[in-house]
């Protein structure tokens, strides 16, 4: 749907459990909107490390065959975004690999932004490459890394690398599990059965079965051995930068991210949206499924009812055949129709979380009006978006965004609506509810907490 | 979800397409709700038949070279529900077979109540049967007739069957739908570019830019050839008896279905749910997807919020594995998780669109509680469910019905909840705005509109 | 290799044996040479009929699971033979059907003649088809037949059939093995564990370690049950017509056919060969693998070495890929390569088969001549083909028949060798050492033992 | 077949050819026999490489659209054998990574007998690694070294490893073939169209209509660019080792190897048996396909019969399922089959190329005894087996070599035979026909060319 902005990663973790894989294999089934392009699992038995990667969802790559042989007390797992192109097993993670430390296995959700000047390093000190993910490179500076301990050596490491990273790692006998200083992405601690867990989202320990315990902060060290678990904050403090986009869009409604609820954050965003954009309609329908916690509030705000105006087609299988004297609004239409008794003849607001490239926007406008509607308005519970992200998240180049080209006017003009309202960046900030210059906002004001100049993102 | 509902099937026909297999793609691919268990598109140049059918998603059976494949400009297609044990390719449909009237292609949703006895009496004659289909047993009806005519064999053979098909047969020539005389099932007429289209939906036709002729009537043939289109109802009239599940639980909410919105019918069920089971909350959650118009509805009713309280997951893949010591609620922890912040501390309405063993209802609700809420108060948009369907849709025995077995109240302890309120019959006949004596009843009645004391269903 | 004519189908049953699908897996797998395309295996338990079908080789179509889930002691299988265009899996056999008898299997080897016609009286009586099988043809026949008892319908029902069937037919209680009057294709009775087989080729009680009772007689009827076994001549006695291709080509040199050794049968043919085409050579080589024990009996009596001068590779798998800018003989430098230190300078006798069509004859001269030889003297171990077989063998038109249009010297020509000799039909028959008028020839001589006027080979 | 002997790797390249994939595909459908685990090739269009490997055969692994996908001038390619349970996809060939120098592929047939010690030293200075190849270690090694120029890179990298190795390595603009000092495997250099080509076997050039030009020679490096093709021996003159299994069994009787042809060695091989082991027999009969050569040259120094008495089936898939209730030498029998007419009462040598475990040779022999053999005299075309490979050959451990356990006479009565004969050291070097000390003969005798000591054989 959201054309353009593709979820990245999902990571999990669990240490010393009965059923690690299991757990790891359930995890992911609750992180699968994260990343559906191939999934991953490595256990270790203590001696052996076990893995399996495979293209596509967590509940086709693997089956109780796969499982039964991830044998082992501790597991990690990954999840990872599908794109058209560069998909291939090799990028699938977790990374395994053997060094003198032993067995290595890694999941990443993230981009460092200078992975790049370091691979070139690497390189030129003799090293060789197999994939093009961010993770062989922290491997690499690990491997490399002279301490001793590999505690120390994976902050010796990371010490290293610039960016954004949530990353799990494990060794025979620990389980590490590191959030970058800026918390970009988020990672959460939990448990289960008294077993230490780390994930991406909240809602992997739900279905588990588990228990939150709390947020891995920003720049925070966890490390697990069956001593117990250790936190330090190894870099100091820097400025929080959390991104706003797993607010918004990316993270489940159900999870907690940044020790706040998802859900709460976005109807708050719909309340504001609607307090910035008044109007005089009929009724508020969201573009599902991300759009609806936004259109609850943004209904509630302006006292009008909230209809499910649109119904989205959850079977679309991995690839769709476009017939050859093309359907109007093909694309949307595959997934999204409209209820035309709700629609006809009414006043509509339309509440969607983001607008991209503008193009999917034009064809549900479009979709909307055929159906009846009197007016639309489109109201977007996010700023305009005028950069590409540079820490973690797929988006198209500055020159494709189209709040970069055109003012809003103009791109309501061009999507066709009768009026459109975006959230400010201090009303999203607000509904967000932590105190300012703890987001980043890059994609909003081109402010890039980490500094990009010198770099251009591998892929991750 | 609906543990012991499963969908029954979804039929899609287009006559003199230059495009005919790609539109029967998308019009199944719009009706894929309506069984994902195989997809079959059949397709005649004139000359030739050309089939395909495979177990699966229809977006995973079919690709681009296969569609190719299927050349000619007259198609039918069908998709088919899932159950556990006896998914066949051989039961896949389009059925097409070769007899003295040349091929025929059959696509059939229902289930005939005389099938055994026919079967038994045309094997008795000398016949053979390959599938467990009842369409194998028309197809044998249509062959054996002497009329000279393909369209007096078929309405001929149909004399000869009771019970619930909206059905599809393609000749080289001709493509013929039929709604039994009391319209069970649901089929309209639409038209794409000027070529005639049968389907079970109107959503079909919405995919495909195609436009609402109007509804089959109960009892109608539809004759279409290159001449254009015939109507007729040989069988006279009989009482109608649309299925009223498919506007409460099966038909997408943007179809229209027996001339009426299926969206605006479920939400007159949420309105005249609560008003018919008042209660002091704070709240309204559906069980998402299917709860959730009914929800909105009785959300405005009760006139307290509605939220969408449980988050669905929609990654959910063929077979799942269970981790060996279970985890509490496994099976709808798979597919729901609850939103803690919305739901802890309140009294919370749950509102869902039926109850048939009770199980998952009891997990639910035991979830919901273990969220956080202070109350739960269960609200189904159906009266009981007291008998098994005879017409298309795949229940459970009687003694599996808990409402067969159980008082409201008893259920209510069952499942957990501090008040259970179901639709009455009455109330749910006002929703669905009908005149009384319409619609089929038999799950909630008992009164089955064709007698089945001589036969038992085969598989469909 | 024998481009233009294919291996027909083989067929193994086993009666009220504990591993009945098992030993069919085992004998189908010794008959694989007798068709690649499909593999099916049906068993009974005595209540219910289970059966798999597959396209492909033995091994790749079954596995530990599905023999597993093919429950019951009594099973019957097939291998069918792969053709470019028709290969569907719906014309996969053993074909299972339920009729007024119950359900029935049939496996079938061989071509009936008169299939066109009495598909086409059964289609008129109102009867429907859904493969292009004549096995379909013969079920439909014995449903028909009003005869109370099985055996005594199965042999109303096979006098009405014309043409060529070694054919198994389980039914819940019984196994029933039938040849057809004239004996065209093999069919062997043996035993295993006291368990009573029906097989092609005894190559099949080899590998599964049973024992060989008996050829199975032309026009005989092998009852089974648990009383035991009954033979029958239900149709009197008609002149035999054994396919003598069976001997030179089809059939495993390691099995007993029409109660001889193929391996003995061909030997003499090579030496019967050489006698009628002497020739000054200095070594005789076999195209692989058909040719070998010709080959060795060809050099035997010419008293000049044997040498393997053509390796074949034997890892061709389902579809090979040509080059765009096709390599000279590709399609015979896939399968066989000359070795040039044998050869080179040499004048060489190529003992091989049969000649069909030509072309692959004219590659392998040339390629033989690349490598060196100084003469190429091609021996075939057949007499010419000049009619197509209208009795279980896959062959090209007449018209596509080299022997047909061109006398042996414009044959020789065409392919481009020195000299070639055929073996004469006298010749063939004193090497196959059964009495005179006991074999099919009339490929060789246009003789068809069965009618064929009136009908034309359906698919087999 | 040759339980415990497993063929291990095949490498082809070309450079600059317009169908360079295609070739590669080719060549190594005729190099299949080297390995059927799994199959890569990899392009270079001088800008981007890319690549494709897979499981399985050659032709299963590869089709018409991958093939395309495949652009670029140079390619090189790999087949792998297949092991049990280390079959990873992950190990198989070519190995392409990136580095400072830019991408590189690799393809390595043999084995290092210092993998394990580089690659400990390799990871202590921080180095990683995703395989357990030898060829990760080289391509470690040729991105460690200093070097500027590729070739020199390449000539300091394989400076430090010892053992066995014929490889091919690829960069943007170069193919580099190099045989290891001591030529443990073979390599030829050949052309096509003009295009120099590198090869394990001749028998790949004669597929693609190629022309051999000479064998690699040990110690030599071919270095291939744009300007034509340099020559060079870095590492001077040390004596030869060449693996004389490749001409008893390995390679294919087609290829010549090491300037002489297979055939016509395995042919003296099997004269030379004869001579050394006189016996008193009716027939020699080769255990196929391995065996036939050498039984041909036994057959005429006897001065008995040759005669194909053990037949095999070729139609083997991935795996085949074992009977619970085993079959007597259910092994061998899914393989091979005696022709009981050409055995019985007859005094027969059998002639196989070797004996690892002693299992199959004794199963064998009770199979053609159980076929009515009078006598049964086994004839190896080699000595006895007494120490593992370390170049390159998946051998069992010396305690599961038959050979080192026994003396001939316990070999004889364990296998059953009635005479036991093998080749002697002498009698095969005189047969091979090369000058002695040329050949590697560790496996016969315990001398190992290349000092084992300090390593262990990492998987190849």
């Amino acid at each position: 749907m959201r054309e353009g902005i593709k979820d990245e990663c999902g990571v999990f973790g669990i240490f010393e459990h009965a059923e690690a894989a299991s757990m790891a294999y359930l995890g992911l089934h609750a992180l699968q909107h994260r990343g559906q392009e191939s999934a991953g699992i490595v256990t270790t038995d203590g001696e052996q490390f076990h893995s399996y990667r495979g293209m596509g969802l967590v509940a086709d790559v693997f089956n109780e065959d796969i499982l039964s042989r991830l044998k082992g007390r501790t597991a990690i797992g990954h999840v990872r975004y599908s794109t058209a192109g560069s998909s291939h097993l090799k990028n699938a993670q977790p990374v395994v690999v053997s060094c003198w430390r032993g067995s290595l296995a890694l999941s990443h959700n993230g981009n460092l932004v200078n992975a790049r000047h370091l691979r070139e390093t690497l390189e030129l000190k003799g090293s060789i490459f197999q994939t093009t993910n961010d993770s062989e490179v922290i491997l690499h500076l690990i491997a490399k890394t002279r301490e001793k301990d590999l505690l120390d050596a994976v902050i010796a490491a990371l010490g290293r690398v610039s960016g954004a990273y949530s990353l799990l790692l494990m060794s025979r006998d620990n389980l590490i599990g590191v959030r970058d200083p800026h918390g970009f992405r988020p990672l959460v601690l939990g448990e289960k059965d008294n077993s230490p867990v780390l994930a991406s989202e909240t809602s992997a320990l739900d279905l588990i079965g588990g228990r939150i315990v709390r947020e891995v902060e920003p720049g925070e060290v966890i490390f697990i051995d069956r001593e117990g678990i250790r936190s330090m904050f190894p870099w100091g403090k820097q400025r929080s930068a959390f991104c706003v986009f797993e607010q918004i869009y990316f993270a489940r409604p159900d999870s907690m991210i940044y020790g706040t609820s998802v859900y709460e954050v976005r109807k708050r965003l719909g309340r504001r949206l609607a307090r910035e954009n008044p109007v005089s309609a009929d009724l508020v329908i969201p573009v599902p499924d991300s759009g609806i916690v936004a259109a609850i509030g943004a209904a509630e705000e302006y006292g009008i009812p909230f209809e499910m105006g649109l119904i989205r087609n959850h079977y679309v299988g991995r690839t769709f055949i476009e017939p050859r004297q093309s359907i109007r609004d093909f694309g949307v239409k595959l997934k999204l129709n409209p209820v035309r008794p709700i629609i006809e003849g009414r006043r509509v607001v339309v509440v969607d979380d983001s607008i991209v490239r503008g193009t999917t926007s034009r064809k549900l406008v479009r979709m909307i009006r055929d159906a009846g509607a009197e007016e639309v308005h489109l109201r977007i519970s996010s700023p305009p978006i005028v950069g590409p992200c540079r820490y973690g998240i797929d988006t198209p180049t500055r020159e494709e965004l189209i709040a970069n080209q055109k003012s809003v006017e103009e791109i309501r003009r061009y999507v066709g609506a009768d009026s459109l309202g975006y959230l400010s960046v201090d009303g999203m900030m607000e509904a967000v509810g932590t105190p300012p210059g703890n987001h980043c906002l890059a994609c909003f004001n081109l402010e890039y907490p980490v500094d990009i100049s010198h770099d251009m993102p591998l892929d991750h």
